[in-house]
């Protein structure tokens, strides 16, 4: 199984495809489209040669490190090109607020589009790229990160989009950051670069979940070499086994996409879909979402919820589906995942548990529920 | 009848009670409630001294000029208290973005509560105060102002409210900034500092509706001298028609408030009063509001429509009626007068006119309006 080196690699063109597929697992539905943050990734590393990937521990402590990606909805981001332009000028503002120029670019959300922005941001910039973000998934809200649990702020925080209009926002905590950058959001077009959490090297050290590059690339690479074998499923769960964070995993639903409920609302991509299985039970699996799935369920039977990831792939070639990508008719498998340990201590489900998105159930992780079953 | 010197006076606390006066007179029923201001104002100068109030032409042209104002629904501002430290944050905000500390403070209205908030502002940060204003009036939107008219943007734009919260906003035109700012003005508490319109002194000159803070006064002390003689509209109307602006005026209705819609939507003060005639002909005057009185009418005649002033008077006193202070069964007169001429043009009329506040009929001069009735 290849393996990227842990002390760093070129993010070469050959990476990107494989790193935006198992960006799109890591979605969760959620995230973006990853092809189009591929695609700008491409496009930068072709004008500006490959940008250079290490852990956290090769950035200094005192070096200022600024987070980089897209906000908005989801449905609207596939509507629209996205150009690292707004990303650079989010990061700009920031970088005059804060007086500080950066000295490296930090994903804050490794699930979807939000994985690629990034390099694309730190090839133009000339900057290191750090393997890690602040969920090692994608979530809806700006304070739903590790960064937060360790009580780093979200503000100042900026926003800017295509028509170069930029905003600055300094919210008394995390939430009313998060608040006030989703209603200029909105009001800016509801797709647009964001930087926020400025932080240090020592914080990011310690506040991240590490690696998270890598690993998309490696479960994108394990899905393409599962498929040209004919079993990208059990390539995928292979993989994934052996990693540190998503090694508790499975396949709990298999069936057809039957009912589809999608709509754009407040500045997100909101609905459920129920998938009917194929075993002619006429059992439905239901799987809700804001953004992302946030829990796969069976009647009243959970199988998989928030934080854990809730991933609905393609049934033939393990191809992730993103919340816009659902279609009526799509035969698919559901998968439940494990989250990174330090995103299900009591702190972080408070932030990005499920009675965070207003699910009436306490957060139980995917081991337990699948086994359960 | 005292007049304030042209060449410049200073704000000193006996000036305060009839400046508030006249600034609710002009505020037409919008602007805030002008005696928080004076209250503010004069713990200000109690403090650290009157400020010195000057004409436009004794500032430099080069000189930075920084406006300063409440945002915000009056009938929210009338339950907080009002502090300056919110508008000074909102101008240290600006001053950091333009690298260019404030020369002088120029109102932005002087309509209401930001004709006084100014004087608060000057007084403490020891700033000449500029007597002009962007109106010569009070509207409910950041883009109505003269110096929008003459082109200059009113971004970059801070806003800061009572926690500290602070956002800087760049929009690509005016009423996008406003629109963008309305959006975390109701994030923030419906009550906020501003400073918008950054400029130089000659935007200032050029831009501004001069002499308005000493009209204000002068209007105010028309009303308290009057009331003393037992004539306050008498003494009123001789006042305006010696100004510059004011000139055409006239009672245009007296009666009593015998319906009241009111209510705070989209982060403004929005509704409708009736005031039924005194002539027992069963005749009622309609005025309809959006923090200020924008149009009055009976049946479909209109006898004053914005930019005009409408302005509700205690019937007996003079005493100005802001919007929120309207209350069934108060016995009332209703003025119209004549806004500047440079807010009567016809770039001036397309962002403050009649359409602007979605009224289906042209502008038409209150002088022309009172005579045809």
């Amino acid at each position: 199984m290849t393996r990227l080196s842990e002390n760093g690699f070129d993010v070469t063109a050959d990476l990107l495809e494989d790193m935006a597929r198992g960006a799109a697992f890591l979605g969760a539905g959620g995230g973006g489209d990853p092809y189009l943050g591929a695609m700008t990734a491409l496009h930068a590393i072709q004008t500006y040669g490959a940008p250079h990937c290490v852990p956290a521990s090769a950035i200094g402590d005192d070096d200022p490190v600024y987070t980089a990606a897209m906000m908005g909805a989801p449905t609207v981001m596939v509507e629209k090109l996205t150009g690292i332009e707004e990303v650079e000028a989010a990061i700009a503002a920031l970088e005059r607020v804060m007086g500080k120029p950066a000295k490296a670019i930090l994903p804050a959300e490794i699930g979807g589009l939000n994985a690629l922005v990034p390099v694309a941001v730190a090839a133009k910039r000339g900057l290191p790229l750090i393997d890690a973000d602040g969920m090692g998934r994608a979530f809806p809200e700006l304070q739903m990160v590790t960064f937060a649990v360790d009580g780093v702020s979200t503000s100042p925080l900026a926003v800017c989009n295509e028509h170069g209009e930029y905003h600055v926002i300094n919210a008394r905590n995390n939430k009313a950051s998060e608040d006030a950058a989703r209603r200029l959001v909105i009001e800016m077009g509801a797709a647009v670069g964001v930087s926020c959490y400025p932080m240090d090297g020592a914080t990011a050290k310690r506040s991240a979940v590490h690696g998270t590059l890598s690993l998309a690339y490696g479960i994108g690479k394990a899905i393409s070499d599962g498929r040209r074998r004919g079993d990208p499923f059990d390539s995928l769960i292979a993989y994934l086994k052996s990693t540190d964070y998503y090694n508790k995993c499975g396949i709990i639903f298999s069936g057809k996409v039957v009912d589809l409920d999608r709509r754009t609302e407040r500045g997100f991509t909101l609905g459920a879909c129920k998938v009917l299985s194929n075993e002619g039970d006429g059992s439905e699996l239901e799987v809700i979402y804001q953004n992302e799935y946030l829990r796969a369920r069976v009647g009243d039977r959970t199988l998989a919820i928030v934080p854990d990831l809730t991933c609905i792939l393609d049934a033939e070639t393990a191809e992730p589906i993103t919340t816009e990508g659902l279609r009526y008719g799509q035969r698919v498998k559901v998968m439940g995942v494990s989250c990174a340990p330090v995103m299900r201590s009591k702190a972080a489900l408070d932030l990005f548990g499920p009675r965070a998105f207003g699910l009436d159930e306490p957060f139980r992780p995917v081991e337990d529920l699948i086994v359960a079953a």
